[in-house]
């Protein structure tokens, strides 16, 4: 396939790697997570808060916060069509999330540098109060995504 | 209660506080989670990767590797019987979880001062390979986890 | 002194409050630290790598890049005239700053709940290349940094 | 030279790396570092708090707080004679640390994986109060610290 390198491209080609991460990632299908928009560097991602996902106190549980929350930064770190991993993530809880609120998680390359990149995340609800906020810290391995797709970045 | 506050005392109630978090705790539950150890200031929870819970990738979600790093800090920072939540936690993921590994966090706390506290978090798998390393920081609240128990530690 | 609320009059005391910290900060005097830009929930603080802050590796160490980051967090926080103090950091470095080296450091508020709030912070050097991302978590106190000023934001 | 890789050699070697280390790290030497111990995974720093590092509200500025965690990181990272650099640092903030305190940081090896190894960290004032305690992730690079002595760890 070849690549104009138009930003138009660039996007279509996150979009078709998204696609192809999500039709393999049965954690995000089984938890309902429906990708909204990815493109170079960029990912957003909604789920709705189940009963499932209700711990001791009421609310919802940490672990699906940081789910949705690191779900997007491999969406968007994985976008360049680059074999990435997330190798560290702080998060930071903002407020409660209730059962049944849509939460939206939307991760933004902050820098890359050689194989490392950053991402700032933020996990909203519905009314977009943040719930979340997280910094995702990436490598890059060899490796595309998807083989037929250009990667929109070089491996260092 | 009249609580002697002998170590044996003292861990007498963190048992008990953990069993009553537990059984309120529809996540653990359902994620198969089991309390190995509580006692004041620690907690190891076991958990299998089933899998549900493998990622596109092959391996097992970071989601699920957090959710069972956090449990284990939010049992071993509420052990004193004080409201406690985990407020922000930093993980380095350090190799890959398999389906079928039967995986253990271990909290620790590393310090307290006032309100808040910070507690060392390891992911081990069945080999006691670390799966992930992680440093959670908790803040306690006014009230107790289970009412008719004493609390371990004044709330600040 | 009364406050219009306009974002002509919210700067002004951003930039007031900013001032007085400066002027009674040591650390940021001796270390040759320059306010370039303060307003609400921002700073941007400029700085020179001088020999003394050169590592055994012949580049900057990574404590000057630590304090010229927490401190644009410190004045972007206070801002607002409310006592406030950085509480975690985690600070990711991503390419090596050079002796001469002028860097600048911009923090920025990514949300705030109650008494708690996150920066995203990162430092450029002169070309504009990203050396260091950080994410600050600060918590606000009673009290105003310069009582002569109003606040600009209700203490939790 | 011969290592038996008795523990006694190994830390002999550590012992000579730091020291190594210390003698071109003019930042140690400027803010009074002295390098209390050094074992493999392991050291162990102290600093005095000068007045120059007492920032507006009195008390020791953060940045030097974390370059001395960081440092004691450092030596601790390097410590098998493998170059070693710290790419991330979260620190949480306890506890004030006053004017003419005698600060140690302690930087304990927690987990190392191919290229990558944890430290955690904390920085304890003379009385053993918990003034930091923090989480470094380190990455080996290829060489060795001193040319003339082992490897303690093969480079990943």
């Amino acid at each position: 396939m070849k690549l104009d390198d138009t930003p138009l491209d660039r996007t279509a080609v996150a979009c078709e790697v998204g696609s192809a991460m999500y039709a393999r990632d049965r954690v995000a299908q089984r938890l309902g997570m429906a990708l909204e928009t990815v493109r170079p560097g960029y990912a957003a991602i909604a789920m709705s808060v189940s009963e499932d996902m209700i711990n001791g106190h009421g609310i919802c549980h940490g672990g699906y916060l940081f789910a949705l929350a690191d779900t997007a930064c491999a969406y968007a770190c994985n976008s360049y069509n680059v074999n990435t991993l997330s190798q560290a993530v702080n998060i930071v809880f903002m407020a409660p999330a209730q059962c049944s609120d849509r939460l939206v998680a939307e991760a933004t390359e902050s820098n890359h540098a050689g194989r490392t990149s950053t991402y700032d995340i933020k996990v909203f609800n519905g009314e977009r109060k943040v719930i979340a906020v997280a910094q995702g810290q990436c490598r890059s391995l060899r490796g595309k995504l998807v083989d037929g797709l250009p990667s929109l970045r070089e491996p260092s």
